[in-house]
């Protein structure tokens, strides 16, 4: 590369349309989520009633555009990606259902319709994300495969992300901060676990599902790590900045709550800072994509910039 | 054969002794287990508490003996099967933590200890039951593997005999049964699921574990199947005649909860000869295995009998 050649990571082709790239991969993942799911008339209807409620509440599909951008980075097939980016959206969405039961942060609402359980009742609404996180390792194992990563390390890849070290770890640690003082590496041991193990998660799959090299898995771990870090900062600072009508769910939990965020332990601003050094950590990572992450780098943008 | 050797599925050796395997193999999983699931030194320490203190209240282990019996029938090593029969007791105690909570059975004790959430809270139950579920799929995705079967077979299996056309179709179906006059079908409907549904998904995953046969696949269905059924029917005759003592749980919650039950609707005479009718199918379904299945046939007959 010559020295006058811009750094590949910070140049996006100023024809990248993340707008499209959210709306038509939306539509192909909801088709696909659609298409996997049992329906409605399928017995018992409470059960996938429930299931498709919160799948089709009007999630942003962060996740699972993460894990499309992610194997187009590595010159993937969508289709090989696709019933990975359905997983992570079930497990996501299981994980919603239940943290937003009355044992735990007893929301009544998430982007602006009711939670699981203030329509079906407590025992569906568990027994709904009980059935999201076994249909996404069912979504898991269905696929026809892939050359480089058997349906072994995938499984693996995420069970580990969502088990009792990484997302519900942070789901328990969230919990028992409540009401406590929380310093700031705890806050982040939470957030690691709560947002990023998730995401980092996906940016692999959609790796793994490329059949992608050792070099570009670390980068997409690394990648997920910040952007997922970014992104809790951020929900964060929205928390405390923005009106529950423009969250689409109860603002302002957090401080009821007495759980500890970024903005309450260190700053507004400082974090603010701490979200676009995040960010430009997770650009850095994308180096060995050479120009052809533009999708993530668009994403991670995307994501330090939301207002909701 | 000749006309005048005993049918096979008949003849169980004076030899075989069902409780000296029962505490061998018990010992087993409970090792197994402990070495499997993260220890309660390890964070955040609450929720491996929270795991492992319900899947070591004592359950009586039946899942994994049915697992390393039918392996033991197809001629397959302990060691190949070991892990599966543990990922099995996992989904089991997950889906006791959860029925037993407030907004399910609302269950204080089980087995007679306090119930996870009497513990531990209904916030960290919920989760704990999540994390062993996880688990589940981690430990079946972390074996070495087998010869016939992939870990794609052995995952997909464990995801739709847990999943919501089963084992929560079955629970969903019992929850909202209660207090409605059901019908003998619709009890079948719902013991198939809720019980049925894991104990022929153990009995097929020992199998597996031992790469057996199509007809020994099929046979191994069949026996959980009827065997399950059985188990349930006899579970509910317990519920009516033992007091909560001898059950080490509440007895007469079916009655008290208006839930439907094999005695509620044809009476505890007829109950008898249908479990009796159910292990007789068991049995029948052994003739395949020539006489190799004596720990299978052990354990329908001391389900039969069985007084807790």
């Amino acid at each position: 590369m010559s020295a006058k050649t811009p750094h590949p990571s910070r140049r996006r082709p100023p024809a990248f349309d993340l707008p499209q790239f959210l709306e038509t991969r939306t539509a192909t993942v909801n088709a696909a989520l659609d298409r996997f799911l049992p329906c409605t008339t399928m017995k018992p209807k409470t059960i996938h009633k429930a299931m498709r409620y919160s799948l089709f509440a009007g999630g942003k599909r962060m996740r699972p555009a993460l894990v499309l951008a992610a194997a187009a980075a590595c010159g993937g097939r969508e289709s090989d990606a696709l019933p990975l980016a359905c997983a992570v959206e079930c497990i996501h969405t299981y994980s919603l259902v239940h943290d937003d039961l009355p044992a735990m942060d007893n929301d009544d609402y998430r982007r602006g319709k009711l939670t699981n359980h203030k329509v079906f009742g407590e025992g569906i609404a568990i027994l709904a994300g009980d059935a999201l996180l076994t249909q996404a390792f069912e979504l898991a194992a269905q696929c026809k495969g892939w050359q480089r990563y058997s349906h072994r390390q995938i499984i693996l890849e995420i069970a580990r992300a969502s088990g009792s070290l990484q997302l519900i770890a942070g789901q328990v640690a969230d919990l028992e901060g409540e009401g406590k003082k929380t310093s700031a590496a705890q806050l982040k041991y939470i957030h690691e676990r709560k947002t990023s193990a998730l995401l980092c998660c996906s940016a692999r799959l959609g790796g793994m599902s490329a059949n992608c090299s050792a070099a570009q898995l670390k980068a997409l771990t690394d990648f997920g790590y910040h952007v997922g870090l970014a992104f809790q900062v951020i929900d964060d600072i929205l928390d405390v900045t923005q009106t529950s009508e423009q969250l689409g769910k109860t603002a302002g939990k957090d401080t009821q709550a007495q759980k500890a965020t970024y903005p309450s332990i260190v700053g507004l601003e400082k974090s603010r800072k701490i979200a676009t050094d995040l960010t430009n950590k997770a650009f850095a990572a994308l180096k060995v994509f050479k120009g052809r992450a533009v999708a993530l780098e668009a994403l991670a943008e995307f994501l330090l910039k939301r207002d909701r």
